[in-house]
């Protein structure tokens, strides 16, 4: 620990209610940025990374030389690792959400009242947004530069393990900053490990306007615990693929597979595989063949074991797994409403796609299960803002208020009600 | 706490658990139910009512009667005393909503992706909402309907006095929601006046997606510190109309008296009024002498007090206070400038007006002052979901997510992706 952070951590809530008072100034000045600044600093700041990756690969080196002293595992340290190619990544990112369209102002409906008051719903920047998150560097850079372009200030507190990474990699986003005249205060980092931070921020309920946990599941729990700040938050993804009495059975094979092995560790992976009765007999083999191909481990009911033996027995306990692993439960339904019914009961309500080609079974799959995200004919790993078309994310909402599903530029906004009018009163 | 207290808890929880769990169950039917049922259950509703007034207005003498025997004050019977015209009008609210397009299944947004992806944003209900409100009854029915409009489950928890009067407008509600076929738990009320409810009903975050708190500012506060489940609050009111220089005077004076004095306990009344110091020897006198003769009592700062000699000290914390009183605080601002700042400091985000026939100062105002609602030239007393052509309401939101002004039909849904392919998977 260095004499800075012994300093901070001597009085940790007056050093986050510095920052947080600082970020609700700055929020001032960024909600009326033009968009070229906004721009300009996301542009400066992917340019320093790329002309002085040296210091931050040294910044780098430190945390992994930390993590292996602490005997991290070796995908930990993986996504710790950054190389000029990582770097590069990185920088690209921020180019990219530099060049969204800005949301700030758009006018999201207008019209006019009878008494001739004009009134348009105008987006604005959310304000204050707190994102707390684990391990993985790019993260810094990233939830940096969306809550910026949308005219919020950040508060990151980034993982212990990419500790220095991350100060550097925020070295580059301030020299953006202060490149654009934006002022510096728009993205800070909390400058301490102590996990006491965290706890002051979720108090600060007056300075902060929302908080964006980004981790595991202890992680998300304890934020939403012990938050009195709202939260977005993407809880799990046990996702599911329904493959339809009426599907083609080759889409079936290639979107399960998709589905299931293109990444495992990704929330949009599908966890659990229902397959319709009717379909079972056909189905069951060939579909679970190409999973244990593909080196996935396979649990079934006793109506799946029947047709596959080769499969482990799944318990009640798999229904609410994610496994984030090559590991696969399945489960033989009654149709789509068989399909429906376990889906709305076990899932979390983030991603689940139907594999048929009955368009009236698909339009009541999609109708009637209570997901941010339902598919017809497509694989669940398509969760994703980017893969939707939004730009950049900072993560998918299984919650239901404000962001549901991909959590974009557009969805660290609010908007106010702005009313135009010429003397009218109310009667 | 005694043995049969404790029971009694215990029992609250229990039967607050099951009306919940049963408001889950409907909000499955409802997700789906045709737009004309709703219609037809809030119309028959509204028939109940007409026709069978008799039974409420005797709930309603219950009501009054313990009321009285409470000696609770001349304002408070005013509110909850029910008559065949007010029945009428919560009629007719109740018709009105039924009028109101059916939000459900709105395609919000619809784009097509490169790989062929067709990706729309479709409207769906929140789910199962909480409503915890104060004395009047006629809220019942309007929060009631609005949730049922938008295919939620509503769980209402009204104010102990009208007890008795919200049972029987709840009994028309029912009969609505038979006639129309769909399930009875859409609409359920508490059935017990016991605190320890509403502290039942703020833990179930598994079983109730969102709370909103009617009623004062205690209400609310409890609310939000006790709440695992999100929160739409309307937490007060304290509304600003600013006098630019540049302002017609006599526009300023029409709007500044009907802002204040229209209705002075509506939470879009104006409390304080701000008048740029390049018009102040011009309009302070006339404007505070229009207030004076509505029977206004006015507080002023220095500036002001020198220009009206008559109006009392204003001090620091009239700044932040919501009178809901004809009451009005004053105070000398340098330009737009001096207003953005003192609003942005002292108001409560709610709703805030500027008077001038400068369009680039107005325009100034308009961005840069952070509230839900910011007119030019209107009063405002007309932040009101009805006066934005938005139908009914359940409040006025001051928080910045999901909802921020009117919470509307609309404001009580959330939305879904709905994703068509043809068999897509992810690279």
């Amino acid at each position: 620990m260095s004499v800075a952070e012994a300093r901070v951590n001597e009085d940790i809530e007056a050093v986050m209610r510095d920052m947080a008072g600082a970020a609700r100034e700055a929020v001032r000045a960024l909600a009326v940025a033009p968009s070229e600044a906004k721009a300009n600093a996301l542009r400066a700041a992917a340019d320093a990374l790329r002309t002085d990756n040296a210091a931050l690969l040294d910044a780098n080196a430190r945390d992994l030389e930390e993590a292996r002293r602490r005997e991290l595992g070796g995908a930990m340290l993986d996504r710790l690792a950054l190389d000029p190619r990582r770097i590069e990544a990185m920088a690209n990112g921020l180019d990219e959400i530099a060049a969204l369209p800005d949301p700030v102002g758009d006018v999201m409906a207008e019209w006019m009242r009878p008494n001739g008051l004009r009134i348009a719903r105008v987006r604005v920047p959310l304000g204050v947004i707190g994102i707390i998150y684990e391990s993985r560097p790019n993260v810094t850079a990233d939830a940096g530069a969306l809550c910026l372009k949308a005219g919020n200030a950040a508060i990151l507190r980034g993982g212990s393990e990419s500790f220095h990474s991350s100060r550097a990699i925020l070295t580059a986003l301030r020299h953006g900053l202060a490149r654009a005249k934006l002022p510096e205060a728009a993205i800070q980092l909390v400058p301490t490990r102590d996990r006491a931070a965290v706890g002051a921020m979720l108090k600060m309920a007056e300075l902060i306007d929302i908080i964006v946990p980004r981790g595991g599941k202890s992680l998300i729990e304890r934020v939403r615990r012990e938050s009195r700040i709202p939260v977005i938050a993407h809880l799990e993804g046990i996702c599911h693929t329904y493959v339809d009495g009426e599907a083609d059975l080759d889409t079936a094979r290639k979107v399960v597979l998709n589905a299931k092995m293109r990444r495992t560790g990704v929330c949009g992976a599908t966890e659990t595989l229902l397959i319709d009765r009717r379909i079972a007999a056909r189905a069951v083999a060939p579909i679970l063949e190409d999973l244990a191909a593909a080196g996935c481990e396979i649990r079934g009911d006793a109506a799946t074991r029947a047709l596959f033996p080769a499969a482990l027995v799944a318990t009640e306990a798999d229904w609410t797994t994610e496994y984030l692993e090559a590991i696969i439960s399945v489960r033989v339904v009654d149709g789509v409403d068989g399909a429906i019914e376990h889906i709305n009961r076990f899932g979390s309500h983030h991603t689940d796609a139907i594999v048929t080609c009955d368009g009236a079974v698909a339009e009541r799959f999609l109708d009637r299960v209570d997901s941010a995200i339902v598919l017809h004919n497509a694989s669940t790993q398509f969760a994703d803002g980017g893969e939707f078309g939004m730009g950049a994310e900072i993560g998918i909402s299984t919650g239901r208020l404000h962001a549901r599903g991909p959590v974009g530029v557009e969805q660290l906004t609010t908007f106010k009600y702005v009313v135009r009018g010429d003397g009218q009163v109310r009667p």
